[in-house]
């Protein structure tokens, strides 16, 4: 299987090099023209493998072989072809080619398998052009909506729907879904650091966090700092210190899967010598549980309206973004678990902290995750990358599971 | 004394109206045009009242009577007549109208004095247009040097040096300071909420605070808010956040006089769904005894390394500004305090959180400060106000005390 080292390198540096930017990063997004050229580059290679292709009217493109016994079950792979504004290399590509490459791997040597094959280059998932994220997978599962997205416009006034009928696309005239896919696999770059720590090349996927996000404003007093006596303060970030210090300390504690980020901070007047009158700041919560989620938030929101009164601060939680966790099909992680075994795979059995469209798959049909570690834990940035032996270890991952879901009877 | 009231309603419109900008504020920078029609217009007034008056080399402006027993002692007061950009009508012009009217009143009512009274209006205290400040008091005691404003220009390029020669002032040509001054006494605005939420409508100040400003920058680890385990985390929020609620914890035992003020906060790259990389931070930290306020931000200190230790951060505490507290002098206070006593005028004695003038006159004469409150503690701002009585209760408690240091054998 050492072809599988060069085919990867070499698959990667051409899809990376179609919406390259100077930084080297890449900037691919949807419905742009680089985003159509990588479309057709794929549709061909696709092709030249001996898949059927076909787009969607929104343009996620599938490659499509039958199987031999079972034509109307179908084993799916792929990821998303856009990339967020400066992303990296590997970020949803490297599930599409990994994909392309494992049924290409698997026809040249067991031939048609017996239930149908397909691999798929989903539109988009990221919202990086458009506000609005999976709009490839929501698509496919009647989830996405027209009016969502036809007064969305990008950054540089082009309309959404002007964009996508440019690049030849359309929106879905019926809300029609698929019966026929027994499984969704996607392998994706971890953008975390869990696998490179613990030493192992490949992640399979149990679940798929839920998160909360908030913004939060604090309201005290400006004053002199050096005139208020500390008494009589309404200090701001006094409060914002304590909710956020005691809130980690909490998360800490309550360990994993859990996680909890104060990542956005605007103080105003933010000046040396007055006292902040004012504080808001996000508050971004995950778990894989959704009870946990929610008993744990709830317990942060009622210590966070505490410590307001306490120092005399009017506070204000803004909760506007609430997803639920999405497990992966015990089923198909079994698949996954077995393959590997089989084939002398280490792995880690994980959950997913970041958002996929097999979070969208996964409510409709049997869907599991595989990972690649990611160096340092960088990703949506030209600094993502992945070591090339660990980029393969995974596709052997995916051509075992492939194997097993499509091959075996 | 009831005509005091509306000669300081007057004489507080007038000075206001010089500079006054269209937000209800005054702008009125060192050297610029209203500047100089302010010096000007107090020189008319000085002479009105029978006081000889003079300009220095750099544009401070005295009016002085001559003591009839001992015309060489001399009892000064006043302030500084440049305001910040979009300030309120009594920060510094009112210390000079309320020794203008102290000095008016005590001539009217006693005649000559045994010592000379000299009411002075200093060129420069805020640091406004150009970046030096104090330039009024400490060219008055030889501690202004030229080199130290020869490069200086104002936001729009004018250089230090054209817009005082365009004034028609001048470098000082001597370093020679004045013997005779035996008392300094500066009445000015709280600037903070002591005497408001105490209800008194004079501070007798016995203490300028020391003051020590930092910037810490604290250096973790960016990285994704959902797929970074919490024990793999580097945080600089959460050490940050850890810092500061402990060293106000600390402030707040350690009690009056101590102040300790977090002001400002940078975050990097202050994103919803990324653990903050970088910290960047502003600490004020106020005590009127030197070596109180030493023990204490060292005790600060080595907190932050302790937790930045604790949390994998790297830290860098950066000290610039060191400034030394400035104990009034005992027998002007004492001065000021039996003056008050005698006439039964209502005060407190306190230190001042701000810097003034007076804490370069106290390093060469015997000075002392008496406050009026500021209402909600507000200043450097058009919002800034006393009520009037308070503002007339503050005047008279300087005539007392004038009366009690120029008059009294």
């Amino acid at each position: 299987m050492d072809h599988l080292v060069t085919q990867v390198e070499e698959n990667v540096n051409w899809l990376s090099s179609i919406g390259a930017d100077p930084t080297g990063g890449i900037s691919r997004l949807l419905y742009d023209e680089n985003w159509l050229i990588a479309q057709k580059g794929l549709e061909e290679k696709f092709s030249e493998i001996g898949l059927k292709t076909s787009f969607d009217e929104v343009g996620n493109l599938f490659g499509r072989i039958e199987g031999s016994k079972y034509p109307t079950e179908t084993i799916m792979s792929g990821s998303h072809v856009d990339t967020v504004v400066n992303g990296g290399s590997l970020d949803g590509q490297f599930g599409i080619i990994a994909a392309y490459l494992a049924v290409k791997y698997l026809l040249e040597t067991h031939g048609q398998p017996l239930r149908s094959l397909e691999v798929i280059s989903m539109a988009e998932e990221e919202g990086s052009r458009f506000p609005y994220a999976f709009w490839g997978s929501k698509n496919i599962w009647g989830l996405a909506k027209k009016e969502e997205v036809i007064d969305a416009a990008d950054a540089e006034g082009v309309a959404f729907v002007d964009a996508m009928h440019k690049s030849g696309f359309d929106f879905r005239t019926t809300d029609e879904i698929r019966k026929d896919i027994k499984a969704f696999v996607e392998i994706h770059i971890e953008q975390g650091n869990v696998l490179e720590t613990i030493g192992k090349p490949i992640g399979i996927v149990n679940n798929i966090v839920g998160q909360k996000r908030y913004t939060i404003k604090l309201d005290g007093e400006a004053n002199h700092a050096g005139t208020t006596p500390m008494s009589y303060r309404k200090d701001a970030i006094y409060g914002y210190s304590k909710m956020v210090s005691q809130a980690i300390d909490k998360a800490n504690k309550a360990g994993d899967p859990l996680v909890l980020t104060f990542g956005h901070v605007e103080v105003v007047p933010n000046t040396v010598n007055v006292v902040p009158g004012q504080v808001t700041f996000t508050m971004d919560c995950r778990h894989t549980d959704a009870d946990a989620l929610q008993a744990f938030t709830k317990e942060i929101e009622a210590d966070m309206k505490a410590t307001a009164a306490e120092h005399g601060l009017a506070i204000d939680i803004d909760l506007w973004m609430d997803e639920q966790p999405v497990p992966m099909s015990e089923e198909i992680v079994q698949a996954l678990v077995a393959a590997c075994d089989e084939k002398e795979l280490d792995y880690n059995l994980m959950h997913s902290g970041a958002g996929h469209d097999s979070q969208i798959f996964a409510q409709f049909v049997p869907t599991a995750m595989l990972f690649v570690p990611s160096i340092a834990g960088i990703s949506h940035n030209p600094a993502e990358a992945t070591e090339l032996p660990d980029l393969v270890e995974g596709l052997k991952a995916l051509i075992a599971s492939l194997y097993k879901l499509a091959y075996e009877d």
